[in-house]
């Protein structure tokens, strides 16, 4: 299934697309998609329902984020070979774990604001995991089992404040607007082989990042069991899972977004997203 | 006034400590302490509250943390110039900040569980700034507008998961019952100034830490702003402002928490906390 949100802000209601690719009602099924709906019991109910009778969605609606109450937006770093390269940095011996600020969860085509004053913002193109059940230290070969799906992510990246402003990066990872997500909640049924899917990121139509997350160093299944030995993961929150290379700061010279600019971006399976890049308004 | 949660885990109800220190019943005012109650509405409506006719509580419950549905767990690390110089680090020329995952927070006095092979757990008394109204780009001598109450806070810390596993801190600190907050939300106008308060924590009795929230290198209006710059702060955030010196992984040589250890510890005017330390249990 493909699980979304669709509607203004805050305002958002569950819906799914079919296999025509039309958007269908879910509201009568679900009050939303949030981690209530996102194990068992709840997913359960959404795949009783018959599709052919949810009610159509008229029009072309916003995409919200597909996931309401993300409780932790947890990111893997330098998590394929060549953009660690790209990054000037040694590829990890484990993974390594930071967090985006929950607040810069946006949909996959709301724009994204640069900060005030800021002259290195990034793009990422990024393989999501959205968590379905609790998990605590879950063993590798377990872990798949309590993802609810999967989702394209923008982990969008101010580079001078992740890396010049102090150790730590989560300063330049939280910004509003840095984190959009979806269009679409893509359950594990709909994937054949998670990692062997293809990803892209053009700005302004020109191919920045080529990737598949056949590359990946740690794959999916190691990450959310590494990552559950170190706190304990909850039905909705999020772990996106490290980008391709091609972002801004390993260009030579290392090139960011300004207004105006256009960042289109997919995985395969998974859905686009489309974000304009806006200056900074108070 | 002195808000609190009380009652076992996940069935809390609001209340507020009275000026003879007693527990009085607070849900028939409002349904919770949390991101509603925090801003200007709702805790106008417990300010109108006649104290006096609030149902006392009988008994001793357990304090769960006073705040519901916090957003964002957010850390600054190194501000205390002494702490700085124990951790062989210099003194950060601007905040340093991580976050904790808020899978941690928990009761004041519950216990902390030692994660499972962890050699290196280490504790960290800090204050703890409730955000009460959202916050973006707050100028500093503004920033006292926003918070809510302050509380105590133990920043529990695994120092090799921190320090050892990867560049980014976040992996050692926020491993489950690793954030112990309060029991009190303590409002502004109870503390006569914030910058002006002791701090202490003992293990087993014997005091390691002894402190001043006068000797922050970026004071906590400092800290709201800086904050509300990468991040928009929104209503039940809590930031942890960093710990005074007399860390175990200070200590020459370091000293962790094992198994059965105590931890008191208490910040002036914003109440106690009483941790035993447990084995990792699956």
């Amino acid at each position: 299934m493909k699980l979304v949100r669709y509607g203004n802000p805050g305002k958002e209601k569950p819906g799914l697309i079919d296999g025509d690719g039309r958007l269908r009602d879910l509201s009568g099924v679900v009050p939303d998609i949030g981690p209530a709906q996102l194990g068992g019991v709840g997913m359960a109910r959404i795949r009783k329902a018959n599709t052919s009778k949810l009610p159509l969605v008229r029009g072309t609606p916003r995409f919200g984020c597909p996931v309401n109450g993300v409780g932790k937006f947890i990111a893997i770093g330098l998590n394929y070979a060549d953009h660690a390269a790209e990054s000037g940095v040694p590829i990890p011996k484990e993974p390594v774990v930071f967090m985006k600020a929950t607040s810069c969860i946006q949909g996959p085509n709301d724009p994204v604001m640069l900060p005030r004053g800021s002259t290195k913002t990034d793009w990422e193109v990024e393989l999501g995991i959205v968590i379905g059940s609790r998990a605590r230290y879950v063993a590798k070969k377990d872990a798949m089992s309590v993802v609810a799906g999967y989702c394209t992510i923008n982990d969008v990246s101010e580079r001078e404040y992740q890396l010049e402003r102090g150790p730590q990066w989560d300063k330049g990872k939280g910004c509003d607007t840095f984190g959009p997500i979806g269009p679409w909640l893509v359950t594990p049924d709909e994937i054949e082989n998670v990692q062997r899917l293809d990803m892209w990121l053009d700005v302004n139509g020109k191919r920045m990042q080529t990737g598949n997350t056949r590359t990946m160093i740690f794959d999916c299944a190691k990450l959310v069991s590494y990552v559950s030995h170190f706190m304990t993961l909850l039905p909705g929150d999020v772990i996106t899972t490290g980008t391709p290379p091609g972002v801004g700061l390993g260009m030579k010279p290392p090139t960011y977004l300004k207004k105006g600019d256009v960042m289109t971006l997919g995985i395969q399976g998974l859905g686009e997203q489309r974000q304009q890049v806006v200056g900074f308004k108070a």
